[in-house]
Protein backbone atom coordinates (compact mmCIF):
# COMPACT_ATOMS: atom_id res chain seq x y z
CA UNK A 1 0.00 0.00 0.00
CA UNK A 2 1.40 3.60 -0.70
CA UNK A 3 2.61 5.16 2.41
CA UNK A 4 3.36 1.98 4.11
CA UNK A 5 6.71 2.84 5.37
CA UNK A 6 8.51 -0.20 7.02
CA UNK A 7 11.52 -1.57 8.78
CA UNK A 8 12.90 -4.52 10.03
CA UNK A 9 15.15 -5.58 12.45
CA UNK A 10 17.11 -8.44 12.87
CA UNK A 11 20.14 -10.48 14.88
CA UNK A 12 22.89 -12.26 13.56
CA UNK A 13 22.84 -15.64 15.84
CA UNK A 14 26.32 -16.70 14.45
CA UNK A 15 28.73 -14.49 16.23
CA UNK A 16 31.06 -16.21 17.58
CA UNK A 17 32.85 -15.31 21.43
CA UNK A 18 35.25 -12.39 20.33
CA UNK A 19 38.83 -12.33 20.67
CA UNK A 20 41.24 -9.28 21.19
CA UNK A 21 42.24 -8.56 17.35
CA UNK A 22 38.91 -10.33 15.68
CA UNK A 23 38.32 -8.65 12.41
CA UNK A 24 34.27 -8.17 13.21
CA UNK A 25 33.88 -6.63 10.04
CA UNK A 26 34.75 -10.60 8.94
CA UNK A 27 32.96 -11.96 11.60
CA UNK A 28 29.60 -9.97 10.52
CA UNK A 29 29.92 -10.87 6.93
CA UNK A 30 30.25 -14.70 7.87
CA UNK A 31 27.35 -14.48 10.64
CA UNK A 32 25.29 -13.10 7.49
CA UNK A 33 26.62 -15.69 5.25
CA UNK A 34 25.36 -18.47 7.61
CA UNK A 35 22.25 -16.51 8.67
CA UNK A 36 21.82 -16.65 4.47
CA UNK A 37 21.27 -13.39 4.37
CA UNK A 38 24.06 -10.53 2.67
CA UNK A 39 23.41 -6.22 3.28
CA UNK A 40 22.19 -4.47 0.96
CA UNK A 41 22.60 -0.64 0.56
CA UNK A 42 21.06 1.60 3.18
CA UNK A 43 21.45 -1.42 6.03
CA UNK A 44 22.83 -0.18 9.44
CA UNK A 45 24.62 -2.87 11.47
CA UNK A 46 24.12 -2.34 14.96
CA UNK A 47 26.90 -3.44 17.15
CA UNK A 48 27.20 -4.15 20.84
CA UNK A 49 29.49 -2.01 22.34
CA UNK A 50 30.98 -5.23 24.10
CA UNK A 51 32.08 -6.86 21.34
CA UNK A 52 34.21 -3.50 19.79
CA UNK A 53 35.94 -3.74 23.25
CA UNK A 54 36.76 -7.19 22.94
CA UNK A 55 38.16 -7.25 19.40
CA UNK A 56 39.89 -4.00 20.52
CA UNK A 57 41.27 -5.82 23.57
CA UNK A 58 40.30 -3.07 26.07
CA UNK A 59 40.85 -5.06 29.20
CA UNK A 60 42.53 -4.04 32.59
CA UNK A 61 44.01 -6.38 34.64
CA UNK A 62 42.72 -4.94 38.39
CA UNK A 63 46.27 -6.44 39.60
CA UNK A 64 47.86 -4.00 37.19
CA UNK A 65 46.65 -0.85 38.27
CA UNK A 66 47.59 1.04 41.50
CA UNK A 67 44.98 3.84 43.16
CA UNK A 68 45.80 7.21 43.33
CA UNK A 69 44.73 9.56 46.22
CA UNK A 70 42.06 10.76 44.09
CA UNK A 71 40.53 6.87 43.22
CA UNK A 72 41.27 6.02 47.27
CA UNK A 73 38.89 8.70 48.44
CA UNK A 74 35.80 7.73 45.74
CA UNK A 75 36.45 4.32 46.67
CA UNK A 76 36.01 4.85 50.10
CA UNK A 77 32.88 6.52 49.63
CA UNK A 78 31.35 4.39 46.97
CA UNK A 79 32.60 1.10 48.86
CA UNK A 80 34.11 0.50 45.77
CA UNK A 81 37.42 -1.99 44.89
CA UNK A 82 40.10 1.13 44.77
CA UNK A 83 41.48 -0.25 41.42
CA UNK A 84 38.41 -0.11 39.76
CA UNK A 85 38.14 3.32 40.75
CA UNK A 86 41.38 3.92 38.97
CA UNK A 87 40.34 2.05 35.80
CA UNK A 88 37.56 4.17 35.70
CA UNK A 89 38.78 7.63 36.96
CA UNK A 90 41.35 6.92 34.15
CA UNK A 91 38.44 7.81 31.20
CA UNK A 92 36.49 9.97 33.31
CA UNK A 93 36.27 14.01 32.35
CA UNK A 94 34.54 14.83 35.74
CA UNK A 95 32.53 12.63 38.74
CA UNK A 96 28.93 14.17 38.51
CA UNK A 97 27.17 12.18 41.04
CA UNK A 98 27.63 9.18 43.37
CA UNK A 99 25.99 6.91 45.49
CA UNK A 100 27.60 3.60 47.34
CA UNK A 101 28.93 1.01 44.36
CA UNK A 102 27.86 3.57 41.75
CA UNK A 103 30.05 6.61 40.36
CA UNK A 104 28.08 8.40 37.56
CA UNK A 105 30.86 10.39 35.04
CA UNK A 106 31.30 12.84 32.40
CA UNK A 107 33.65 10.08 30.25
CA UNK A 108 36.45 12.23 28.54
CA UNK A 109 34.17 11.62 25.38
CA UNK A 110 31.63 12.94 27.13
CA UNK A 111 28.85 10.74 27.96
CA UNK A 112 27.56 10.28 31.19
CA UNK A 113 27.39 7.34 31.84
CA UNK A 114 27.69 4.80 35.68
CA UNK A 115 31.33 3.64 36.23
CA UNK A 116 32.45 5.06 32.90
CA UNK A 117 31.49 2.43 31.25
CA UNK A 118 33.72 -0.63 32.58
CA UNK A 119 31.97 -3.56 32.89
CA UNK A 120 32.69 -6.62 34.56
CA UNK A 121 29.45 -9.40 33.36
CA UNK A 122 30.75 -11.31 30.18
CA UNK A 123 34.36 -10.89 30.59
CA UNK A 124 36.81 -14.36 30.70
CA UNK A 125 38.95 -14.22 33.76
CA UNK A 126 39.70 -14.67 36.64
CA UNK A 127 36.10 -13.79 38.98
CA UNK A 128 35.87 -10.02 38.84
CA UNK A 129 39.49 -9.00 38.34
CA UNK A 130 38.98 -7.97 35.01
CA UNK A 131 37.27 -5.25 33.68
CA UNK A 132 36.52 -4.17 29.85
CA UNK A 133 36.47 -0.68 29.26
CA UNK A 134 34.85 1.42 26.04
CA UNK A 135 36.56 1.33 22.86
CA UNK A 136 39.00 4.08 22.65
CA UNK A 137 37.29 5.79 19.76
CA UNK A 138 33.69 4.30 18.57
CA UNK A 139 33.34 6.28 15.47
CA UNK A 140 37.07 5.19 14.47
CA UNK A 141 35.46 1.98 15.38
CA UNK A 142 32.35 1.78 13.43
CA UNK A 143 34.51 3.50 10.42
CA UNK A 144 36.52 0.39 10.60
CA UNK A 145 33.63 -2.33 10.46
CA UNK A 146 31.75 -0.29 8.01
CA UNK A 147 34.87 0.02 5.47
CA UNK A 148 35.54 -3.65 6.08
CA UNK A 149 31.45 -4.66 5.21
CA UNK A 150 31.60 -2.07 2.45
CA UNK A 151 34.75 -3.82 0.82
CA UNK A 152 32.61 -7.21 0.75
CA UNK A 153 29.32 -5.96 -0.12
CA UNK A 154 29.32 -2.67 -1.92
CA UNK A 155 27.22 -0.37 0.67
CA UNK A 156 26.50 2.19 1.04
CA UNK A 157 25.77 0.78 4.41
CA UNK A 158 25.92 2.40 7.90
CA UNK A 159 27.55 1.11 11.70
CA UNK A 160 26.20 2.07 14.83
CA UNK A 161 28.35 1.17 17.77
CA UNK A 162 25.38 0.71 20.59
CA UNK A 163 25.97 0.89 24.58
CA UNK A 164 22.74 0.07 27.02
CA UNK A 165 23.08 3.36 29.34
CA UNK A 166 21.07 4.58 32.05
CA UNK A 167 19.19 7.94 31.97
CA UNK A 168 18.12 10.72 34.51
CA UNK A 169 14.36 10.88 35.59
CA UNK A 170 13.43 7.63 33.55
CA UNK A 171 13.79 3.80 34.95
CA UNK A 172 16.05 1.65 32.89
CA UNK A 173 18.99 1.65 30.46
CA UNK A 174 18.00 2.26 26.56
CA UNK A 175 20.43 2.29 23.92
CA UNK A 176 22.65 4.66 22.92
CA UNK A 177 24.78 5.33 19.49
CA UNK A 178 28.39 5.65 21.19
CA UNK A 179 29.54 5.82 17.98
CA UNK A 180 28.44 5.78 14.52
CA UNK A 181 29.45 6.11 10.80
CA UNK A 182 27.28 6.12 7.90
CA UNK A 183 24.40 7.03 9.42
CA UNK A 184 22.10 10.29 10.13
CA UNK A 185 22.12 10.49 13.86
CA UNK A 186 20.97 13.66 13.86
CA UNK A 187 17.58 13.87 11.81
CA UNK A 188 17.46 17.75 11.69
CA UNK A 189 13.67 18.97 11.03
CA UNK A 190 14.64 22.47 11.28
CA UNK A 191 12.26 24.55 8.69
CA UNK A 192 10.15 21.59 8.01
CA UNK A 193 6.38 22.75 7.96
CA UNK A 194 3.83 20.67 9.72
CA UNK A 195 0.28 20.66 7.99
CA UNK A 196 -0.93 23.81 9.14
CA UNK A 197 2.43 25.41 7.29
CA UNK A 198 3.40 26.47 10.48
CA UNK A 199 7.23 26.20 10.99
CA UNK A 200 8.35 23.42 13.91
CA UNK A 201 10.24 24.49 16.66
CA UNK A 202 11.74 21.36 18.22
CA UNK A 203 13.87 20.58 15.67
CA UNK A 204 16.47 17.88 16.13
CA UNK A 205 15.83 13.85 16.26
CA UNK A 206 18.08 12.22 18.13
CA UNK A 207 17.80 8.98 15.49
CA UNK A 208 21.29 7.57 15.94
CA UNK A 209 20.02 6.72 19.45
CA UNK A 210 16.56 5.69 18.58
CA UNK A 211 18.16 2.83 16.02
CA UNK A 212 20.50 2.03 18.33
CA UNK A 213 17.84 1.50 20.90
CA UNK A 214 15.45 -0.34 18.11
CA UNK A 215 18.39 -3.02 17.69
CA UNK A 216 18.88 -2.93 21.77
CA UNK A 217 15.63 -4.88 22.11
CA UNK A 218 16.71 -7.78 19.77
CA UNK A 219 20.43 -7.62 21.05
CA UNK A 220 19.66 -8.33 25.05
CA UNK A 221 22.16 -8.25 27.25
CA UNK A 222 22.78 -11.66 28.96
CA UNK A 223 23.25 -15.15 27.58
CA UNK A 224 21.45 -14.67 24.12
CA UNK A 225 25.45 -13.89 22.35
CA UNK A 226 23.58 -12.13 19.62
CA UNK A 227 25.47 -8.66 19.83
CA UNK A 228 25.07 -7.35 16.68
CA UNK A 229 21.77 -6.40 14.73
CA UNK A 230 20.55 -5.44 10.72
CA UNK A 231 18.21 -2.62 10.58
CA UNK A 232 16.96 -2.50 7.23
CA UNK A 233 14.31 -0.26 5.40
CA UNK A 234 15.16 3.17 7.02
CA UNK A 235 16.58 6.27 4.67
CA UNK A 236 18.71 7.22 6.93
CA UNK A 237 22.23 7.23 5.82
CA UNK A 238 25.12 10.15 5.47
CA UNK A 239 28.41 10.15 5.27
CA UNK A 240 29.40 13.34 7.16
CA UNK A 241 27.95 12.23 10.98
CA UNK A 242 29.34 10.07 13.69
CA UNK A 243 27.93 8.94 17.26
CA UNK A 244 30.03 12.58 18.30
CA UNK A 245 27.37 14.84 16.93
CA UNK A 246 25.05 13.53 19.59
CA UNK A 247 26.81 13.95 22.76
CA UNK A 248 25.74 17.38 24.11
CA UNK A 249 28.32 19.76 25.03
CA UNK A 250 28.48 20.87 28.85
CA UNK A 251 28.14 24.39 28.47
CA UNK A 252 24.58 23.68 26.64
CA UNK A 253 23.47 21.15 29.02
CA UNK A 254 21.20 22.57 31.51
CA UNK A 255 21.90 19.57 33.60
CA UNK A 256 25.53 19.35 34.51
CA UNK B 1 17.42 -19.90 10.64
CA UNK B 2 17.52 -20.92 13.71
CA UNK B 3 18.26 -18.00 16.22
CA UNK B 4 17.24 -15.00 14.26
CA UNK B 5 15.29 -12.94 16.00
CA UNK B 6 13.20 -9.79 13.92
CA UNK B 7 10.99 -7.29 14.67
CA UNK B 8 9.17 -5.48 11.91
CA UNK B 9 7.90 -1.63 12.18
CA UNK B 10 5.36 -0.43 9.61
CA UNK B 11 3.03 3.07 9.97
CA UNK B 12 -0.34 3.13 9.25
CA UNK B 13 -0.73 5.71 6.68
CA UNK B 14 -4.67 6.23 6.87
CA UNK B 15 -5.29 8.07 9.82
CA UNK B 16 -7.25 11.31 9.57
CA UNK B 17 -6.88 14.53 11.02
CA UNK B 18 -7.98 13.44 14.45
CA UNK B 19 -10.65 15.56 15.98
CA UNK B 20 -11.72 15.82 19.57
CA UNK B 21 -14.11 12.85 20.34
CA UNK B 22 -12.62 10.38 17.74
CA UNK B 23 -12.45 6.75 18.83
CA UNK B 24 -9.05 6.26 18.20
CA UNK B 25 -9.21 2.38 18.46
CA UNK B 26 -11.63 2.74 15.37
CA UNK B 27 -9.20 4.71 13.24
CA UNK B 28 -6.26 2.96 13.73
CA UNK B 29 -8.66 -0.22 12.88
CA UNK B 30 -10.63 1.05 9.68
CA UNK B 31 -5.99 2.48 8.58
CA UNK B 32 -5.10 -1.21 9.39
CA UNK B 33 -8.14 -2.77 6.99
CA UNK B 34 -7.13 0.65 4.54
CA UNK B 35 -3.26 -0.94 4.03
CA UNK B 36 -4.60 -4.56 3.76
CA UNK B 37 -3.08 -5.34 7.55
CA UNK B 38 -4.48 -7.12 10.75
CA UNK B 39 -3.00 -7.24 14.08
CA UNK B 40 -1.72 -10.39 15.48
CA UNK B 41 -1.10 -11.55 19.04
CA UNK B 42 1.54 -9.44 20.73
CA UNK B 43 1.77 -6.79 17.84
CA UNK B 44 2.27 -3.79 19.88
CA UNK B 45 0.71 -0.55 18.39
CA UNK B 46 2.65 2.93 18.97
CA UNK B 47 0.51 6.22 18.95
CA UNK B 48 1.68 9.72 19.10
CA UNK B 49 0.62 11.52 21.65
CA UNK B 50 -0.67 14.04 19.56
CA UNK B 51 -3.29 12.66 17.93
CA UNK B 52 -4.59 10.99 21.73
CA UNK B 53 -4.37 14.79 22.77
CA UNK B 54 -6.55 15.85 20.08
CA UNK B 55 -8.68 12.88 20.43
CA UNK B 56 -9.31 13.82 24.02
CA UNK B 57 -9.88 17.98 23.14
CA UNK B 58 -6.88 18.69 25.29
CA UNK B 59 -6.82 22.27 23.88
CA UNK B 60 -5.93 25.53 25.54
CA UNK B 61 -7.16 28.54 24.14
CA UNK B 62 -4.38 31.20 25.07
CA UNK B 63 -7.34 33.38 25.07
CA UNK B 64 -9.03 31.66 28.53
CA UNK B 65 -5.69 31.94 30.12
CA UNK B 66 -4.81 34.70 33.08
CA UNK B 67 -1.78 34.12 33.93
CA UNK B 68 -1.18 34.38 38.25
CA UNK B 69 1.98 36.11 39.41
CA UNK B 70 4.25 32.68 38.83
CA UNK B 71 3.33 33.26 35.17
CA UNK B 72 4.04 36.49 35.35
CA UNK B 73 7.68 35.99 36.60
CA UNK B 74 8.47 33.21 34.34
CA UNK B 75 7.44 34.60 31.59
CA UNK B 76 9.60 37.81 32.04
CA UNK B 77 12.78 35.43 32.58
CA UNK B 78 11.98 32.96 29.62
CA UNK B 79 10.07 35.74 27.30
CA UNK B 80 7.68 33.52 26.44
CA UNK B 81 3.60 34.24 26.49
CA UNK B 82 2.58 34.32 30.36
CA UNK B 83 -1.01 32.82 28.74
CA UNK B 84 1.26 29.67 27.74
CA UNK B 85 3.68 29.84 30.92
CA UNK B 86 0.05 29.72 32.95
CA UNK B 87 -0.84 26.89 30.80
CA UNK B 88 2.36 25.08 31.53
CA UNK B 89 2.45 25.86 34.97
CA UNK B 90 -1.23 24.20 35.32
CA UNK B 91 0.79 20.69 34.30
CA UNK B 92 4.05 21.21 36.21
CA UNK B 93 5.00 19.83 39.64
CA UNK B 94 8.12 21.81 40.02
CA UNK B 95 10.15 24.24 37.19
CA UNK B 96 13.90 22.75 37.23
CA UNK B 97 15.48 24.56 34.52
CA UNK B 98 14.83 27.48 32.14
CA UNK B 99 16.25 29.63 29.44
CA UNK B 100 14.98 31.87 26.97
CA UNK B 101 12.20 30.68 25.59
CA UNK B 102 12.19 27.71 27.40
CA UNK B 103 10.91 25.89 30.81
CA UNK B 104 12.53 22.73 31.86
CA UNK B 105 9.47 21.37 34.11
CA UNK B 106 8.67 18.40 36.16
CA UNK B 107 5.16 17.38 34.76
CA UNK B 108 2.59 16.52 37.44
CA UNK B 109 2.89 13.13 36.02
CA UNK B 110 6.50 12.85 36.63
CA UNK B 111 7.99 13.54 33.07
CA UNK B 112 10.86 16.21 32.63
CA UNK B 113 10.49 17.67 29.73
CA UNK B 114 10.43 20.87 27.97
CA UNK B 115 7.43 23.32 28.58
CA UNK B 116 5.58 20.35 29.85
CA UNK B 117 4.76 18.96 26.78
CA UNK B 118 2.37 22.19 25.48
CA UNK B 119 2.43 21.84 21.86
CA UNK B 120 2.01 24.77 19.39
CA UNK B 121 2.64 22.78 15.92
CA UNK B 122 0.07 21.51 13.71
CA UNK B 123 -2.62 22.40 15.77
CA UNK B 124 -5.40 24.09 13.67
CA UNK B 125 -7.00 27.39 15.37
CA UNK B 126 -5.71 30.85 14.70
CA UNK B 127 -1.86 31.19 14.76
CA UNK B 128 -0.13 30.25 18.35
CA UNK B 129 -3.26 30.83 19.86
CA UNK B 130 -4.35 27.11 20.74
CA UNK B 131 -2.23 24.73 22.69
CA UNK B 132 -2.73 21.68 22.85
CA UNK B 133 -1.68 19.69 26.11
CA UNK B 134 -0.29 16.07 26.95
CA UNK B 135 -2.80 13.68 27.85
CA UNK B 136 -4.34 13.97 31.09
CA UNK B 137 -3.71 9.96 31.86
CA UNK B 138 -1.72 8.80 28.58
CA UNK B 139 -2.19 5.09 30.64
CA UNK B 140 -6.17 5.53 30.28
CA UNK B 141 -5.63 6.71 26.81
CA UNK B 142 -3.28 3.38 26.41
CA UNK B 143 -5.88 1.22 28.23
CA UNK B 144 -8.67 2.46 26.10
CA UNK B 145 -6.70 2.31 22.63
CA UNK B 146 -5.81 -1.64 23.73
CA UNK B 147 -9.45 -2.36 25.11
CA UNK B 148 -10.85 -1.33 21.72
CA UNK B 149 -8.72 -2.93 19.76
CA UNK B 150 -8.66 -6.33 21.41
CA UNK B 151 -12.32 -6.29 21.12
CA UNK B 152 -12.28 -6.10 17.06
CA UNK B 153 -9.26 -8.56 16.68
CA UNK B 154 -9.08 -10.37 19.73
CA UNK B 155 -5.79 -10.02 20.62
CA UNK B 156 -3.88 -9.73 23.17
CA UNK B 157 -1.93 -6.51 21.87
CA UNK B 158 0.15 -3.67 23.67
CA UNK B 159 -0.68 0.15 23.13
CA UNK B 160 2.33 2.57 24.22
CA UNK B 161 1.65 6.32 23.75
CA UNK B 162 4.63 8.13 22.41
CA UNK B 163 5.87 11.48 22.41
CA UNK B 164 8.97 13.11 21.36
CA UNK B 165 10.83 14.30 24.52
CA UNK B 166 14.11 16.55 24.51
CA UNK B 167 17.63 14.67 26.89
CA UNK B 168 20.05 15.66 30.03
CA UNK B 169 23.57 15.14 27.71
CA UNK B 170 22.28 13.94 24.41
CA UNK B 171 21.69 15.84 21.52
CA UNK B 172 18.09 15.53 19.88
CA UNK B 173 14.97 14.25 21.32
CA UNK B 174 13.69 10.89 21.56
CA UNK B 175 10.54 8.52 21.45
CA UNK B 176 9.67 7.96 24.87
CA UNK B 177 6.72 5.93 26.17
CA UNK B 178 4.48 8.49 28.54
CA UNK B 179 1.75 5.78 28.18
CA UNK B 180 1.52 1.90 27.64
CA UNK B 181 -0.97 -0.92 28.45
CA UNK B 182 0.00 -4.72 27.87
CA UNK B 183 3.37 -4.09 27.61
CA UNK B 184 6.54 -5.19 29.56
CA UNK B 185 7.85 -1.79 29.66
CA UNK B 186 10.72 -2.87 31.94
CA UNK B 187 12.62 -5.62 30.92
CA UNK B 188 13.95 -6.57 33.84
CA UNK B 189 17.44 -8.82 33.30
CA UNK B 190 18.21 -9.14 37.17
CA UNK B 191 19.70 -12.66 38.44
CA UNK B 192 20.06 -13.82 34.93
CA UNK B 193 23.39 -15.03 34.11
CA UNK B 194 25.46 -14.11 31.75
CA UNK B 195 27.40 -16.75 29.81
CA UNK B 196 30.33 -17.28 32.02
CA UNK B 197 27.73 -17.24 34.69
CA UNK B 198 28.20 -14.49 36.79
CA UNK B 199 25.10 -12.56 37.84
CA UNK B 200 24.45 -9.39 35.71
CA UNK B 201 24.44 -6.18 37.79
CA UNK B 202 22.87 -3.65 35.05
CA UNK B 203 19.73 -4.85 35.29
CA UNK B 204 16.57 -3.03 34.35
CA UNK B 205 16.05 -2.24 30.29
CA UNK B 206 13.92 0.69 29.52
CA UNK B 207 12.50 -1.41 27.04
CA UNK B 208 8.91 0.61 26.47
CA UNK B 209 11.07 3.50 26.09
CA UNK B 210 13.17 1.89 23.38
CA UNK B 211 10.07 0.06 21.51
CA UNK B 212 8.74 3.81 21.13
CA UNK B 213 11.82 4.87 20.17
CA UNK B 214 11.91 2.57 17.27
CA UNK B 215 8.29 3.38 16.29
CA UNK B 216 9.47 7.49 16.50
CA UNK B 217 12.02 6.64 13.60
CA UNK B 218 9.34 6.10 11.13
CA UNK B 219 6.50 8.71 12.49
CA UNK B 220 7.94 11.37 11.94
CA UNK B 221 7.23 14.62 13.53
CA UNK B 222 6.41 17.11 10.20
CA UNK B 223 3.77 16.83 7.51
CA UNK B 224 4.07 13.29 6.70
CA UNK B 225 0.81 12.56 9.44
CA UNK B 226 1.75 8.82 9.93
CA UNK B 227 1.11 9.20 13.71
CA UNK B 228 0.33 5.21 14.48
CA UNK B 229 3.07 2.51 14.13
CA UNK B 230 2.64 -1.30 14.71
CA UNK B 231 5.59 -3.16 16.20
CA UNK B 232 5.64 -7.19 15.38
CA UNK B 233 7.62 -9.65 16.18
CA UNK B 234 9.00 -8.69 19.92
CA UNK B 235 7.68 -10.80 22.79
CA UNK B 236 6.87 -8.18 24.97
CA UNK B 237 3.49 -7.94 26.58
CA UNK B 238 2.73 -7.91 30.12
CA UNK B 239 -0.64 -6.75 31.43
CA UNK B 240 0.98 -5.63 34.65
CA UNK B 241 3.07 -2.80 34.00
CA UNK B 242 2.10 0.32 32.38
CA UNK B 243 3.92 3.71 31.24
CA UNK B 244 3.79 5.31 34.93
CA UNK B 245 6.55 2.36 35.91
CA UNK B 246 9.34 4.19 33.55
CA UNK B 247 9.40 7.41 35.87
CA UNK B 248 11.94 7.02 37.91
CA UNK B 249 10.79 8.48 41.60
CA UNK B 250 12.42 11.95 41.89
CA UNK B 251 13.17 10.10 45.31
CA UNK B 252 15.67 7.73 43.96
CA UNK B 253 16.91 10.44 40.91
CA UNK B 254 20.69 12.27 41.00
CA UNK B 255 20.12 14.59 38.23
CA UNK B 256 17.44 16.52 40.25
Amino acid sequence: MPGVRSMTVFTLPGIPEVEAGDDLAALIADALEAAGETLEPGDIIVAAQKIVSKAEGRYIELADMTPGDEALEWAAKTEKDPRLVQAILDETEKVLRWRPNLLVVEHKRGWVMANAGADQSNIEGAEGERVLMLPLDPDASAAGIRSGLEARYGGPVGVIIADSVGRAWRVGTVGLALGASGVRVMADIRGELDRQGRELKVSIVGAGDEIAAAANLLIGEAAEGTPVAVVRGLDMLDGSQTGADLVRASSEDLFR
